[in-house]
């Protein structure tokens, strides 16, 4: 695998699934396979879970790792041909991406939407010039418009928990044990929630792209899935990644008899508004409906509630069912080594 | 061991202070013990020392380590329930916590007294939010209260210099050589020293704790040793820490045949008077007769001076008193490396 | 080797350069060197090539690394004796040099010119510090007077590219083969080129001072050299540095029949000037004539084209120049993996 951006990248995905559930049994493994091979983290944006998951999925291949955190308000690149630089911008991206693909063998970059231009946010501007000028290998840590190591622990997590009928006690929150009924195809739900700041549609772009994948009865996995996406009118994800997918705009209806309730939040995709991309449309306290909670987790076959993390309790979920014995947002992180160690064990047996 | 917080989590002092001067001897001694293993150290503020030398330690033990910066202004988590979580704080520690634990085996923390709430600090509600949440083994790297990786290091320092009657002119200052009256019971005094600004009672904490356990003469280490307080009447430490300990006001009746001078400011720790929590009592201007100098040093047994570092020269002591032969503040911070791959390998036996 | 300052430190430049073709055929071949040694990163300056490069060297060679960030705002050290340290310095590094050196095998420190004091700066007092107290072998990673690294590393590109006739189309950016005449004696030009800000001479110093070596027809690489500086008046170089080199301040005349052109800025060395150290004379506008260009360029023999990065754009080189298939810039920076894996292994051995 020479890059990792969509979910086409990693080919089928049941071979994909079965190498991430071999290595969830023996994480090191492979650990020959990163010997004197060097990844570098790139970070232009704050990152607790990745960066973690990450370096260590890098270490559990033997992989040394370089980890550089670029305050984007502190190294500022110049992009541009022709300009005189004489400004604040001290080094120009074509000398700066070339110089750190000639110090390892892989680089992974973070970089979210800047929201101040569609076109460059939905074209991954920077990502692709790391592609191009790097000289290596690239894995995508959260660009403008997709998580791929998020969406392939989501589906790694769905893999696993979708055969469970009996849920236990919550370890650290308690609870009752839960019984569930056992569907043949899950259904799995993206709902749309709450917040008070703009976030990017980043995480809800890749679940809809994997989930739309995983869901294909031919070319997805083991037995399909049912994949449904509600969210507020205006709030439509760009058709590169959910074409096909059912919208449903009323959440309670598309609760009904869910396995598994995936909760995000995203700011205008700009697909029918352009002029609105990157905005909370309205005041968020008139969407306090769609925070996820008792009511709406009642229509569901017990389902699973899942999030990429961080969290805001009681906007995008009821404390009561992120702490239930049905939360899985902790095994669903936990799996961020998992499927970063699948992504770069390809990468490594790519060089 | 399970956890590290204070003296009694490390057993039998004889065998602790073995297991260092063997480690001493061959620090690499147990580098198979970490393989695969993973360190997590999560600074809440910033450190020298403490991150360097434990960073060592856990590669002594072959282990990996991974350093997380949380900076205490830009990360800030929720930490109660049913607050909708509408403001800055993005994340709640009830996620947070656990999701740290998942990419580790054992987990270090230092965060610092935060002065807010006497009860906050005093019941270590940080610290124990990471022993019940995060899932992993916990050793602290200097909390609210206590840091036991400075006074381990401490102890085995005192061990080390306690019956040296020749000391060496010091390799980076010069000066003469110093012969020392041999005590059977060392006298270790901890001098309480005027500061410009309010610090935390974590050190002379765990330092009284740590050398009253040593003192005793049956648990604690052979030979035991005497062991005084001293400070300005309002700094009492708190009794949960110095229980039994000699407290002498008069400074310089404290440092009589003293054989170790361990310096320290902390503010006030509350215990007399609640509502100076934390502060500086009076001006400090006028405690600067308590600056160790020659003249306390003096009536000591040629003590050696010992300080956890970074001191504040010529207000907690001396130029003359830090540069003497007799000082020993480098070898004590480099016994932090010792006491850290110590309380490591400890950690990892109990995995 | 216990010290890596001046090109003097690395003995024959021969064996040097060898020894550096050697590693770059095989990074990895002394990888047992490094084994249980720990190298210490000291960061007072922000860095990219530098901190990407020397951890890589140090991970080629085995060892652990430490990075060690020290902001020069947030962490004053007290550097006088006989101080009352009662305001924002709360740290001696009389104390804090030895503890880092307590940790680690060997230390890296990059620290730039303050352009405080000019005699400060190039007494290289922060580095003389390390030396002193560190207890420690102390490799320059760019101090105020000088960049080894950066000089090794451009001396091994020189070398690589000195008999080349053939120059393929750059794989970034295209162009057309070029055919040069070989040069027996290559003639390397140290160019100024214009800047907004004040620059430190670290560069063009270690740059002269490592030309100057080579170019010697005994002890210097086979072949010698012919080496030339051009600069405008006022940036004369300190003949530490630069005594016995050619000046031409003639631009032009000094790039006739050059094979490799080595642009930098730098802000008056304060030689003949002492009041203007660490200045920009007159209005940078005023000297964009020597911004390195086709007009330049065209007088050379098809000169190859180095430069140390960053590099501002259309200030220091033209983007045509820099995009040309003869631009160098970035084997030049690659190569600064190279210069520190010699470096490094050169210390280790001398442990």
């Amino acid at each position: 695998m020479k890059r990792f951006q969509h979910v086409s990248d990693l080919g089928d995905l049941r071979t994909a699934l079965a190498e991430a559930f071999e290595i969830k049994q023996d994480r090191y493994k492979y650990q020959e396979l990163g010997r004197n091979k060097t990844a570098m983290l790139i970070f232009f944006n704050n990152s607790l879970r990745t960066r973690l998951s990450t370096q260590k999925a890098a270490l559990n291949l033997g992989m040394n790792v370089i980890v550089l955190d670029v305050n984007q308000g502190a190294w500022k690149l110049e992009t541009e041909r022709g300009v005189v630089m004489e400004s604040d911008k001290s080094e120009h991206l074509l000398e700066a991406i070339p110089v750190m693909g000639s110090y390892c063998d892989l680089i992974g970059v973070r970089s979210f939407a800047r929201f101040e231009s569609r076109k460059d946010d939905y074209e991954e501007k920077i990502m692709q010039q790391f592609i191009q000028y790097s000289g290596r290998p690239v894995f995508f840590m959260e660009s403008a418009t997709v998580h791929p190591l998020q969406a392939f622990a989501d589906l790694i997590t769905i893999e696993e928990y979708k055969n469970k009928t009996l849920v236990e006690p919550n370890p650290l929150f308690g609870g009752e044990a839960v019984r569930r009924t056992l569907n043949k195809r899950p259904k799995v739900v993206l709902s749309w929630a709450p917040h008070p700041k703009a976030l990017p549609q980043a995480v809800p772009n890749s679940f809809a792209q994997w989930m739309l994948a995983a869901a294909n009865p031919q070319t997805g996995i083991e037995g399909g899935m049912d994949f449904v996406i509600t969210h507020p009118k205006g709030y439509e994800l760009d058709p590169l990644f959910v074409e096909g997918a059912t919208v449903e705009y009323d959440q309670m209806k598309a609760f009904e008899g869910a396995d598994f309730i995936y909760a995000k939040n995203w700011s205008c995709p700009g697909v029918t508004q352009p002029e609105n991309y990157g905005k909370v449309l309205g005041d968020y306290h008139d969407y306090l409906d769609w925070t996820v909670g008792e009511r709406q987790m009642a229509v569901t076959n017990h389902a699973f509630f899942m999030h990429c993390l961080p969290v805001r309790r009681n906007m995008i979920v009821t404390d009561d069912v992120i702490e239930a014995p049905t939360s899985i947002v902790i095994p669903e992180a936990a799996n961020r080594e998992i499927s970063a160690t699948v992504v770069l064990k390809r990468m490594l047996e790519a060089l």
